[in-house]
């Protein structure tokens, strides 16, 4: 940690020809309320508007010109502004980026610019039946306010959003003890803390305060639907799950891989092996600090949406009954090492996650949370079966077809 | 090259922990007619069914219980099968690859099965506003039968196409001469040689035959539009562009990154940084061995597209009468140099680019090929803007509204 608060992560890879580097900003839409729902990604689309010292085409000039690649993304818990340069441009890439976050002008015209931007950007992801069935899951499943707002905002909220609103949501969640900056690849950790030391102080930590009081919407079983003229429908049955410090992760990840992680799982070979009735199934969890999500997710024609529901109950409930055979475990756990470790081979995904690990203080290595995995057994997940199972889902719909009789009788 | 005609390129990343290897087949829906549309990605599909060895839950299950990845997938020219695993593991993934594209047994019940499958895939693809307006392009601006066939095929096709097809498809266009094995990171060369050596001879290839006969369609500039229920208008503004061994594709390369190459491009700096139109917009082609295309991209608001097409045109005849500034070719110079070794960090994109240069005899490296775009001068740029909008183009939308008159105007 430097003098002032920020928080400096790296990893050097000593072969490495390339320098990745993120700043990460401990907010997202998890910190907003309604009324300003959307202003932590409102403020990283204009944070690339224009410093004092540079206009928006010299910021992404500087890094597009020698090949490099400059980007941001807004999440429900933090925003990410990041880079990936060959490693001679490293101190650039870091000069960029800490301009952009301590020292964009944001004009009044920007906002405006950018505000039609984001309805475009709202309108995208209404178009996309996976984007919306996602949506309708955290907006039905997570509390409110909090996680349970969408990342983007509302059409209403952006169109209210004010320049200053948006200037005071940076100086309060933008400050040295509010970030992370990492690092991997061909870098010098002792150079880039000298370089980020120069910085000094911005923003007004004062001001911060934190949202995430919201309340958990309706008990019951649910089934939402969005019917549209699509030939397909998309579906994600999807219940409660453990956060990123709860233990219910290390089975409920387990059972993911098992029930859905890819092509060797139960569901894959049923679904489409052995039925041909959907393209791709997959099961899998989400996890936030405090909360998570935990589903199964399809695209299929719509007449054939209720067999798939059926084979997924049944096999979760088999699960619940049976735990899960021996061969299956072992090769879980080995599939869940084996990708962990190929996920890490370059420079970016492992600065991503020093920066997101470092910003919710999860000080866990890959390494001791694989060994956690391994400790699991097949009782632990049939436990983590039927425990879901008692929870109350959500089934997220859209497609042509309104929700038959038979789909609302098989989620109760 | 292997006695029996296999073709193997190997780079050995001395430093990596991991092995990618693909095996390229020589063939895609550039080889088919009418009649048998979408047999090579159905065979890509039904090649996972089970070999004389395996069922179909064993392939998967072998790669992935060590955490790795089995995938393939299809294009207009050649088919890809391939598998990245720890450097441990190489041998069984070459072992189930070379078993998979040699020895399945393609039954028809899991013909049936498949065809199923694909059918969702065609509804899928026909859901996505962005495939669609890409299918119509190359529907109308390359050859029939050939490149302007789709490589999925036609639910009419896929209804027709039978066992007997298929496997006759495979047995012609998967032999030792028609297959080039790739790998990059931590491969033995020689090791990898001698494994290969052991598959012996495979497929007919005496009945090879390649189609790729067909002619072009209609020549006049055309608005293709489908009309559909989206918020957003999906546009694709297109023009015949050069093939991979072309002269042209340099200028037109450098000409893409000029104009829609990323946010310091003209027409992202004009559209979205200057005037908030569209989320994004982007310029680029797509070559194929002997044909290629080249348009711009774009989503916006519907009432939006006329506003960008005619920004879009006055930039393309802009650099037509007036070329590009020294700066904006020098920087697009190092931005091509940097994302291209940027894009060769990893053993996957090697092995990918190793695979697919073997396939169709293209000896010239990375580097060469980015000294070809050094020679490049702003009247090379100009030429070639003025030499595509001497071109009919073809301007595809997908979106909830009619074309204007205006629209038809601006692309005659």
């Amino acid at each position: 940690m430097l003098l002032n608060g920020l928080r400096v992560v790296t990893e050097r890879m000593p072969h490495s020809h390339t320098f990745s580097v993120g700043f990460f900003a401990g907010v997202g839409s998890a910190d907003e309320t309604e009324k300003i729902n959307g202003s932590s990604h409102f403020l990283e689309h204009v944070l690339f508007k224009g410093t004092r010292r540079r206009n928006p085409e010299e910021i992404s000039a500087a890094i597009e010109s020698v090949g490099g690649e400059l980007n941001a993304y807004t999440t429900k818990e933090h925003t990410c502004f990041y880079a990936r340069v060959l490693a001679e441009n490293s101190d650039l890439a870091v000069d960029v980026l800490s301009d952009m976050i301590t020292s964009s002008v944001i004009r009044t015209t920007d906002v405006q610019a950018e505000r039609a931007v984001i309805l475009d950007e709202i309108a995208m992801h209404g178009d996309d039946p996976v984007e919306s069935v996602q949506e309708m899951v955290s907006d039905h499943l997570l509390p409110h306010p909090g996680l349970g707002l969408p990342v983007i905002g509302t059409e209403e909220s952006i169109n209210a959003l004010s320049r200053q609103q948006i200037v005071r949501h940076w100086r309060r969640s933008y400050h040295p003890g509010s970030i992370v900056v990492a690092a991997a690849g061909q870098v010098d950790h002792d150079h880039l803390v000298e370089q980020l030391a120069a910085i000094g102080d911005f923003g007004d930590p004062a001001a911060r305060r934190r949202v995430r009081a919201g309340g958990f919407g309706e008990a019951g079983p649910q089934v939402i639907a969005d019917r549209r003229p699509f030939e397909q429908s998309t579906v994600s049955l999807a219940y409660r799950g453990p956060g990123i410090f709860e233990a219910e992760r290390f089975p409920i990840g387990l059972l993911s891989v098992i029930l859905g992680g890819g092509m060797s799982s139960r569901l894959f070979v049923e679904v489409r092996e052995r039925r041909g009735l959907a393209y791709g199934i997959e099961a899998g969890e989400t996890s936030y600090t405090d909360h998570g999500l935990w589903s199964v997710d399809w695209q299929s024609a719509p007449d054939k949406v209720e067999e798939i529901l059926e084979l997924v109950r049944h096999e979760l409930a088999g699960i619940a009954e049976d735990g899960v055979t021996e061969e299956e475990l072992v090769r879980a756990k080995g599939q869940m090492r084996g990708q962990t470790v190929l996920s890490y081979e370059g420079p970016q995904s492992r600065m991503s996650r020093l920066g997101t690990a470092e910003l919710i203080g999860d000080t866990r290595t890959v390494l001791q949370l694989l060994d956690e995995y391994d400790r699991i057994t097949s009782d632990d997940i049939g436990k983590v079966a039927a425990d879901l199972l008692s929870r109350p889902p959500v089934l997220a719909l859209v497609g042509p077809r309104r929700p038959s009789r038979r789909l609302e009788k098989l989620i109760n």
